[in-house]
């Protein structure tokens, strides 16, 4: 190996960082943007680990690809328009093949979100990698978990549990016809992104969350966070053509509620507010807490250090 | 392991998000901060790795606190302001002994730099941190790597090589009196904080850059992003007296040149602007390229892709 660190970062990253906020990219000791005045600034960020969150069989494309429309979910969720993101990536070793890889993949993330990748770390270590997404609103006017209320709607946006059945296709766990196994894996390797649902969202529903964990894990905060109750209805949750054509339908209930990485956006939206396009009404905000569904899944989300 | 992963970060990280810029804390999809208008965002991110960029011997504290300073000392070389910072934890297990000590260096840290953790990530993994930091300067006030100009002075704050000689000390590597070694580990786990400097140089100052790769290695960096050369004069490095009195003194200047994890300051000045307290003038700007000193130590800085 003879790629300095320097060198890896130059030759694979350095290119994406354009963009009109930016005053200083890649190169220096931090970024510098310059955010519209007037606006909240949105910040998150996200870990991935491979052999955790991701198979090693995964091509560094997907990798990368996925990482990022996983992190800028989060952003979807607030309702936020993204400004740059940051990368930092530790793999076993500067192998140029799999960065070539990982860099079309990264290059073709920030087209998809119209940003800039404005900073980073590169590492050796096991590969994971953690990406920051900034984005903005305007200063009053963001979603988030806590503004539920009793009588609103429970809504969410495409169809659940893709990519949940796209991740056994790939794992040899679901056999299916050529079709829908390109459908089903394409959910899983390469997740909606909801950016433009979110900007919609902002200022008509009362609250929002990404679901990444599944379903019922995520419906759970926004009951916590808007201290109310949630009801599913299970004969209501949006299911794809290939997942109704090509797989069991109590299998198919059950990831759509427990299955995770389909990135949609879950809302809820008072009465008087139309649904928007490519959403589903599935349920409804009661007063009291948790979430009631008439059916149990056998596995519920996935929480890192809960086994 | 009973802990969920919302637990632990309920249990140990949600204090710390207060601030008066945080408009909403951890517990969302994303933070928003407002940050002051017509003020520009610097943003940069830093992973350490366990068994890379620290001994698996480091106590949780001083691997929270060394990542957090190690991350703001970035802000600190453009003379911004922080803001705030979120932290990405991969931790092997919620080990809750561990993270108590973790959660102590994380307070510690936030306490000192005066900025809210407001948000992050923990999943599971081989021990690693990725630590972001967000700082903010007036839109046109900020330091570069880029601006030095040949006849600028070449200066440096605080002491040289502490760092390496207190690594050398955890190691069993270097054998010095009680109070020596209590200085140089300190150096080491408790890194230099040198963000009222940063602030002081921003327009005056024509370059700044922090040492965490040691300073050569940074220098360097310098006389690319600013197309000149620079020079350095051994004599002139400042050592601390722990140093001078217990380290033979070859061994000295070379951890002084070569020796990471200072996070000093390394930074040119014209000649019309006195030195700030603290800080020392060890060479000069020219004409040229590269970086030349009258010593040349064994092994230049660190970079994690080449050997």
């Amino acid at each position: 190996m003879s790629d300095s660190e320097f060198d890896l970062i130059q030759d694979f990253f350095a290119g994406l960082d354009q963009g009109t906020s930016v005053r200083l990219g890649i190169g220096d000791d931090a970024a510098a943007l310059a955010l519209p005045d007037g606006h909240l600034l949105h910040v998150s960020t996200d870990t991935t680990v491979e052999g955790v969150h991701f198979l090693a069989t995964l091509s560094p494309t997907d990798v990368a690809y996925r990482s990022v429309m996983a992190a800028v979910s989060d952003l979807a969720a607030m309702g936020a328009s993204p400004e740059a993101l940051l990368l930092s990536l530790t793999l076993p070793e500067g192998d140029r093949v799999w960065l070539e890889g990982f860099s079309r993949g990264l290059a073709d993330a920030c087209s998809v979100i119209r940003a800039p990748l404005v900073g980073g770390d590169t590492t050796r270590g096991p590969l994971s990698l953690t990406v920051t997404v900034l984005g903005s609103t305007p200063a009053d006017s963001y979603l988030t978990r806590s503004g539920a209320r009793p009588g609103d709607r429970l809504c969410v946006s495409g169809t659940l549990g893709d990519a949940a059945a796209g991740l056994a296709v790939i794992s040899g766990r679901l056999a299916v016809d050529v079709s829908a196994a390109e459908f089903l894996t394409t959910r899983y390797t390469k997740p909606s992104l909801r950016l433009a649902l979110g900007e919609t969202l902002r200022g008509c529903a009362t609250a929002c969350i990404d679901i990444s964990d599944g379903l019922l894990a995520d419906a759970s905060h926004v009951a916590t966070a808007s201290d109310v109750g949630l009801e599913i209805d299970s004969a209501l949750l949006p299911l794809s053509e290939a997942m109704r054509s090509s797989v069991d339908p109590d299998q198919s209930l059950d990831w759509a509620l427990a299955g995770g990485d389909d990135y949609e956006l879950l809302f809820t939206l008072p009465r008087n507010i139309p649904l928007p396009d490519g959403c589903t009404e599935m349920g409804r905000v009661v007063a009291g807490s948790g979430i009631s569904c008439d059916r149990t899944p056998e596995r519920i989300g996935y929480d890192h250090f809960r086994r």
